[in-house]
């Protein structure tokens, strides 16, 4: 897996767990979001490169800061690394 | 200016800003993202909403982590809003 499509699917697994942990469907977080739930879906499977914007528009339905969420993913990101490749 | 526009021309304005803090002209910083100088440009100016991808290439062109000029945009983000808006 190359590093863009590494970082779209950790990003989106990131949003996915952060998303259940504040107990919300899918379709309750597309409608905080204000973007289509068959987008967020295919955001949570790794298949958008989402904009800033987006990115933002995500944090604010959670309620925290964007920084957080980029900190967060990039912890995964780094345990990612170890789990799923050889270097 | 809508939200969106502000977000884009804080994180441009705070990417400038960190890029003149290390000492790299335009040239030399598009060089090390791997991106054209005229797009750094733009991205500086505030005219482009970048992807979480480029975002991160010039995270890594910066050797920070991408929260870290998030978390520096959020602040200037707030203080944005005192300077120039009435909410």
């Amino acid at each position: 897996m190359d590093n863009i499509k590494k970082l779209a699917h950790i990003f989106g697994a990131t949003i996915r767990q952060m998303r259940s942990e504040v107990g919300l469907s899918q379709e309750e977080f597309a409608i905080r979001c204000h973007l289509h739930r068959t987008y967020i879906g295919s955001i949570e499977r790794g298949e958008k490169n989402v904009t800033l914007e987006t990115a933002s528009k995500i944090a604010k339905a959670l309620d925290i800061n964007l920084s957080l969420i980029i900190s967060r993913m990039e912890t995964e990101y780094e345990n990612y690394g170890d789990e799923n490749d050889n270097h």
